[in-house]
């Protein structure tokens, strides 16, 4: 028997037990974005301190001005071993609206899925917990046979990943010589489908504002006021629907400076995938592509910018009706980015649009809610060659490099502030539902995923 | 002393007690919109009926598939004494933001309002609690004088005036014989200022609308089906900022059918009060009018008809941010009523508009929040030139004929079904706040609306 192998069926025993683990720290209702959560994401951060100690990690709980952060370090089993950075986040999104659950968010269970599928269902379990401890049982399963690790690592788990990572940078900067390592490992990305696995290596950026306008210095009957005074519902619906013309191109000016159209080679390859209009929003229900027009699904969610309203209220929204003009509404705005998009630039440009229609006798108020570029990672680095081919013999299939819609700003921040790539590895699949009720994680994700890692973490070490 | 001025004295000395019984009935969460209300509907209910029969009248509360009704009977002093039918509602608007009222809304106190001014304040001081105990306490203090009523009289007391008046019909229609009278008075409306009252020739009609809009069939990743999957709050602020023209015209196809210019000696008379839009929205923080482009703000409120969003909802409106595209969003949409116009042809274009500006692959519903079409009423009847004369007695001041822009359903009922025209008296002022946190009714407009319905019985009891 191989080492490496070994070590695969080690995992494979410890699985029980792996699950166990996962179920005790997505039972943590760590929502970092509700302040009602505060003590509760603390109690995840010592919870993943004690349980990498336990393999052998010297690590600790890390104060900050929000929620704190995990660091923790592990020699490798040569002087000359590789260094990684591996970064998770251990903080979930909110649960509402909580009635769409079918299960307890926070009480994880496996579940049959259909076709001798296993789901863990729970808030996190894809995002990123369930993710972030395949790294970490992968960890114990070599330590266990080898008593010793293949590679110098350390660990980064954060708190606030949700809720704009408002700490990460002044934590980087402080820290840069303890956390900087050859490179990164991230786990907080897709697979191509439930059988081919994926590294993803384009990122969109984001720009995140909230905004307010006030009308009157309070809610007004309509009857009495209406057709005469301003109804701040009324200039937010005029404002966000100006905010995209007819051909679904977002209006702001300079929107689209630094924006490149994707290379004709790359796009072959994606439209390789097979990946429709018909199949990928059919699996939400949906048929029609919204957005730019004559552009692949593939294309608008990997290689164009957006402009997406993520929430709006304003008036009455409670049961039966009420005939007021409010005093005020808002909107939750999100701006996805490529290629070199300035996030600022993004930001000053919507206010201006902003406020250029908000009417003179009206107020607007802003609230930034993160921003970071989009990221160009290498498509045929050493490190990403290695990974494919790890990625390749556990699941039996060549993995693909591919983009991604969403957005992790670190992957930014490392590149910047420490001097250090990423490699982007996930097991997450479309229909985890991640940020929305009934967020599961399929069983053969996270014991494959352990897997994985262990032939990464292999490869990874070989000269 | 004559028989008027005995009973005028006897308001004044009952003020405090009056004061009492008014404070009782508001301390009553009466808030017909919402389920959770229920028994403090019937709880004010009962209390009426216990009020009523104490001075006197055949009072019972009468259920309804809703909130109950309120009837009660007292005959008059002679046999040929005139019949008259009060209506008045004690349901109430919700009180949210509740963190906004100054004092409990159910908590009613008097408070110093400045220059001498005293006010009742609590939520439906104004609207409409303290306007019918006006006409009650009216009643009573004639009673105690006379031992008699001048006029034979019917109250009808309503508890869904502020959620549509589902009821109301089926009971008007059940109980026609029983409630109808030669006129209805309706104490539900605004003096012109704080000093000059006002009797209501024309009220705007009302169409009450919530849509719905779903896209995917579940909440989605902004990040990965950004740009690609249609979103609901897109699809709802595109619809609803496309109801307005840029000249402030409502869109929709047939929408002005039956609207007709003001008469040009209207306008004139109008003008006359100097109400600006200066004067009218500065008392509110606003200074410059919305809505159609060239009209007055009297025009607008009185003469125009109007669509306002009351309240809109969609995706992550709590702290922080969640990159979210929601499965659905919501907005309650109303149209103010002039003229001829009809409530059901302007429902079925407003819903025939949505529906083609709705993408295919997306769906919509619709609720029915309550339509009544405009109403006009005579502006030189025997009975309204011998209220303006009252009127005009006890505030030493002409009472003036306006229009008003709030609807009430019910006085196109009463034409319609029982065949009496209603006169429209009440004593509100523009700041009171009704259907606002701080809702107030003046200590000024209570005391003198007592004084103002004894003139008022005592000149319609006149040959």
């Amino acid at each position: 028997m191989t080492k490496l192998s070994s070590v695969l069926d080690r995992a494979d025993q410890n699985i029980d037990d792996s699950l166990d683990r996962l179920f005790d720290l997505v039972r943590i209702r760590s929502i970092s974005t509700d302040p009602a959560y505060r003590a509760d994401c603390r109690k995840a951060a010592e919870w993943l301190v004690n349980c990498l100690a336990d393999i052998g990690f010297d690590a600790s709980v890390r104060d900050t001005a929000g929620h704190p952060m995990v660091v923790a370090h592990h020699p490798g089993a040569t002087p000359d071993a590789p260094h990684v950075l591996f970064y998770g986040h251990y903080d979930v999104q909110p649960v509402d609206p909580v009635e769409l659950w079918e299960d307890d968010p926070f009480a994880p269970a496996i579940k049959d899925a259909g076709n001798g599928r296993k789901v863990i269902t729970g808030r996190g379990t894809a995002d990123d917990k369930g993710q972030l401890m395949t790294f970490v049982e992968a960890c114990r399963a070599y330590k266990e046979v080898h008593g010793s690790l293949p590679l110098r690592i350390t660990i980064l788990f954060e708190g606030e990943e949700e809720s704009g990572s408002p700490s990460l940078k002044p934590f980087l900067e402080a820290n840069a010589d303890e956390l900087k390592a050859s490179y990164a490992l991230v786990c907080d990305t897709s697979m191509w489908d439930s059988e081919t696995p994926a590294i993803a290596a384009a990122l969109r950026g984001l720009v995140g504002e909230e905004v307010t306008i006030s009308a009157a210095d309070r809610d007004l009957h309509s009857g009495l006021f209406g057709g005469a005074a301003a109804n701040p519902i009324h200039i937010l619906t005029e404002i966000l629907a100006g905010l995209r013309d007819e051909t679904g191109r977002v209006t702001l000016p300079g929107f689209y400076d630094g924006v490149e159209e994707t290379p004709a080679n790359i796009k072959a390859s994606w439209e390789a995938l097979g990946r429709t209009a018909e199949t990928f929003l059919g699996e939400v229900g949906l048929s029609l592509p919204s957005g730019e027009k004559g552009r692949s699904v593939l294309e608008l969610t990997w290689a164009r910018p957006t402009c997406e309203v993520n929430g709006i209220w304003g008036g009455y929204t409670g049961e039966g009706f009420k005939t007021v003009i409010a005093a005020r509404a808002s909107a939750k705005v999100s701006f996805r980015l490529v290629g070199q998009q300035d996030p600022a630039s993004i930001r000053e440009s919507f206010r201006n649009y902003v406020r250029s229609r908000t009417p003179a006798d009206c107020s607007v108020e802003f609230h930034e809610h993160g921003g970071s570029p989009a990221i160009q990672l290498s498509y045929d680095s050493p490190v990403l060659t290695k990974a494919k081919n790890a990625l390749s013999e556990e699941w039996e299939k060549p993995a693909v490099v591919v983009g991604m819609g969403g957005s992790i700003p670190i992957v930014g921040d490392f590149q910047k502030m420490l001097g250090m790539e990423s490699l982007l590895v996930g097991f997450g699949l479309v229909d985890d539902r991640i940020h929305s009720p009934n967020e599961k994680y399929d069983l053969k994700s996270f014991h494959k995923g352990i897997r994985s890692w262990i032939r990464i973490m292999d490869a990874l070490a070989a000269k």
